[in-house]
């Protein structure tokens, strides 16, 4: 028996408004289950830009570290970031969520101007530089544009996000819901999720397409 | 078109160790919006037992709020439990994790002994007056027993938690991955989750299986 594609999947807190959201993130871990891969969650080791009441909406005066709130999707099984060996794994994703765009990047505060996490860019790469796909989910596609610089991607139909990832380089393609849009070249797959409101089934059905996506482009 | 059946789900917090397991929970709540039912999420406005570090496994000298943290799971729509009605639900569910036993009732800290959160009893003893079934996964059966002190019901094969379970005056029965528990007199579905090591798949089957089980006593 040949061993399962392992998939590297890239957290960024826990909850939508200053981590990773949680549906996003669960539904990526099913999928690449179900698809018959195997998931290693990794985080990076700083504080989070943010602590956020999810129940208020509003900044708590709180202090929280993005690889610890991470470990709570992961179940305490989670690695550093800066650990991360591109060697290791067939595939990298990264689920969508306000901390995508607040932990990983600067988006969400600095827009195309924004600043990228040292160890997820040299996580980007590696795998590029291996020739390896790399997934996003959401928003998370604004890492993609901003540390490649280039490709074929989608956030949704959103017209002012969609202009700041071509601000940015990256050429953006609208997407329904459930849709994945693939860079054949770049090898990189990326999906709306909540982007748009919608339904956890939903959800469910742009993890799964989306990871189905990525092992097409791992098998090819 | 009739409308859909509306499921409370009861969160306990974010995260297994001091709250709800989040596979678990945010699963559950896939589950009901896939069999055609829609959910509402809800947890007590109190203090947590704990929390914990679930990277290192280990307390923090933090203090965070139940319904505030259950509230990342929810995407912010939760309400407080001391609002729940009844007459508003077809069915109530607990999805398990250390929370359910924490903060739910104090069965990780005092066994049979334990206390109930006043609301989670309120709910419970509600729904059971009006004939509605509620479901509990994982660690949660454990609310069931004590607040019933009685019922047939399962956490998986674990002799310790059953024994303390039937001190309670409930009737265990061992259960697989997956298996669903369903006492047509009391209408209550367990089923064990993550009390066996699990593939994140297993508990998406555990789930449904639970929801499938939870709307057939809803249509009955």
């Amino acid at each position: 028996m040949t061993e399962k594609p392992r998939i590297a999947v890239v957290l960024s807190g826990c909850g939508v408004n200053d981590g990773s959201e949680i549906h996003e993130a669960v539904l990526t871990l099913l999928a690449i289950d179900r698809n018959g891969a195997q998931y290693q969650c990794f985080a990076p080791n700083i504080a989070q830009r943010d602590v956020i009441d999810h129940l208020r909406g509003q900044a708590m005066a709180e202090q929280r570290n993005v690889l610890v709130e991470s470990a709570r999707i992961a179940r305490g099984n989670i690695r550093d970031l800066a650990d991360f060996d591109a060697h290791d794994f067939a595939g990298l994703v990264f689920p969508g969520g306000f901390g995508a765009a607040k932990n990983l990047v600067s988006f969400a505060a600095d827009g195309p101007d924004c600043t990228v996490e040292p160890n997820v860019a040299k996580a980007i790469h590696a795998m590029q530089g291996q020739g390896k796909p790399v997934g996003a989910l959401c928003i998370a596609p604004a890492i993609l544009a901003k540390v490649l610089g280039k490709g074929e991607m989608t956030i949704g139909n959103d017209k002012g996000t969609a202009a700041a990832l071509e601000a940015m380089g990256a050429k953006h393609r609208d997407a329904a819901r459930g849709e994945v849009v693939v860079d054949p070249v770049l090898r990189i797959v990326t999906t709306p999720c909540y982007m748009y409101d919608s339904a956890i089934s939903q959800i469910a059905d742009g993890a799964d397409n989306l990871v189905k996506a990525l092992l097409a482009l791992i098998r090819t």
